[in-house]
């Protein structure tokens, strides 16, 4: 992360500091175990902890309706950054990736056993904590199980070059997006707002996470490995269609079009796959996708917009949640 | 499974054939998706269909007070069924198995990242279904929560020559028999018994549990693969010690102790590990660890007697839970 990002954050996460440091207090509390070997992985775990942004999209909408925060929106807060984390430890694997942050991967350091199965822990103990807060348990085992799906949906379209851009969004809507959308209705929510405000803040979370998901795709063509702290150049390796390569399938010529269908149809050789990147960047289908991104961020700041409207708290929040709809696009350039 | 096994599991389960009907209508609904990829992986998946033991303790321990059946108690079951078929496709990726139930595992067919996404899948859609039952989400994630436990401390006791019985115990309690336990309590509630009536079965299914995993830990050793219909042989060759092998160490001479601890502390050579499985069979540990398992049987069976004191539904159920708990060891020799 570039010192630039990290000084958005802090201004960004401002409002909500206190509730930021209480969820760090119970993250810590909550990924400990009294069993050495469990506990020496999630330690691991831990240290590569994010931006936790999920959570302060629920803080920062919680506070909309000028209502105090509770112990039950840090739990919340938690259950939904335990939920992403367990996504990640399973995604490594599946992904097959090195590095996470820069930090040794979980499968790497302790084997693919362990890590499927402090995947399933952390699952399951975020479930259990969601069902300690009335009325979201349901809402967010349904959430996991829409990320499933869109996960599932994603490796079935694999080597499929006639993956088209609407089932596209809809694979990164369920994978990515839902969790932003569900973090931005459960603050309204616990925030006290009424049914179809918290409604809107869904639209306005699922903006957001298509942003952020177009933008990750964008950089594994675009990003540097040290600098991101994740290992790249991965998608097209593995079959990946994304955003870039159904703009490239678009852009090229008939004959190119055919070619890349071919070869997209199973594993690439390297040259095939050297001929590729070198497509994507001479066609500027990179930018033409963070230009899509940037769209989602428009469409999130207008709902938005619409959304605040004189409330209490409104005024406190409103720049921080601006900032992290530009966020989700700035983070990665 | 032999015919034999077959004609007393229709004998045991008479009492609940209807609630088993449900069950399976139920399940079939359940395992499906409007996803072809999706669908595909949990028709195989489906098709794996166990003998469903612990739904059928809840059906038969629900009916100790006399109670009516409802679509709760159906919707409960498989819960159940579908937390242990999550644990059951996970547990393949982490075995490497070639083989369940005669059939190829889900991973071998369509990859690893398949196989632990549909995992997860199947765990968030049996949490989401557990919330529509009052009181039930809570001791069922954490049940989860307990089961990956004891498949991490199994983990974490890898090439652990000096694992003892109380430690092996813990583990086998908390990845397996817990299951059967909390099938038991739960049976219980949803059939309205008191608290503590409800805590007996718990017991009861703990006991039934533990000799499962003993037995089944045993026919590693003593079974025959196309009889079984899974791969075997793995749990010494994976560095995993079980009940057998702890009872070798306390059998052999100092000597050949010694050398037991050495091999057992790191992957084995085809050679030592022939002189193990001769060892085993020499020592007549696989005896007398289903000894053991046949000792938690009876335990079972002591508790069952206790519990049951003239409750309306007693006398129909009864048996069955008695002929479950010799099942628990008879079913796999």
């Amino acid at each position: 992360m570039d010192t630039e990002a990290t000084t958005d954050l802090r201004r960004i996460y401002a409002p909500v500091d206190e509730e930021m440091r209480l969820l760090a207090m119970f993250l810590k509390e909550e990924l400990g175990s009294s069993q050495p070997f469990i506990w020496q992985i999630l330690q691991h775990i831990a240290k590569f902890r994010g931006k936790q942004i999920r959570p302060a999209l629920l803080f920062l909408t919680s506070k909309i309706g000028g209502a105090e925060t509770t112990p039950d929106h840090v739990k919340i807060g938690a259950v939904i950054e335990l939920i992403h984390t367990a996504t990640l430890v399973h995604d490594d694997v599946l992904d097959e990736a090195r590095l996470r942050r820069n930090m040794e991967t979980v499968h790497r350091r302790w084997g693919e056993r362990a890590a499927v199965l402090i995947g399933d822990y952390i699952y399951s103990r975020a479930f259990h904590l969601s069902t300690q807060v009335p009325g979201m348990a349901g809402i967010l085992s349904d959430t996991t199980h829409t990320i499933c799906e869109g996960e599932l949906l994603q490796i079935g379209s694999r080597f499929r070059p006639d993956l088209d851009e609407a089932t596209y969004f809809e694979i990164i809507r369920k994978k990515t997006a839902i969790l932003y959308a569900v973090s931005c209705e459960i603050g309204g929510t616990l925030g006290g707002l009424e049914p179809d405000r918290c409604e809107r803040l869904h639209d306005f979370g699922l903006e957001l996470g298509m942003a952020f998901q177009i933008a990750d795709d964008c950089l594994d063509y675009a990003g540097q490995e040290a600098l991101v702290g994740k290992s790249l150049g991965t998608d097209l390796h593995q079959g990946k269609l994304t955003l870039p390569l159904i703009y490239l399938l678009e852009s090229v010529s008939e004959a190119e079009a055919r070619w890349l269908r071919g070869v997209l149809s199973a594993p690439l050789d390297p040259v095939a796959e050297a001929r590729i990147v070198d497509l994507v960047r001479r066609h500027g289908v990179v930018p033409e996708a963070f230009a899509r991104a940037e769209a989602f961020v428009q469409a999130g700041k207008a709902v938005l917009i619409e959304t605040l409207n004189g409330d209490p708290g409104a005024a406190a929040v409103r720049e921080s949640l601006d900032m992290i709809a530009d966020y989700m696009v700035r983070r990665q350039r």
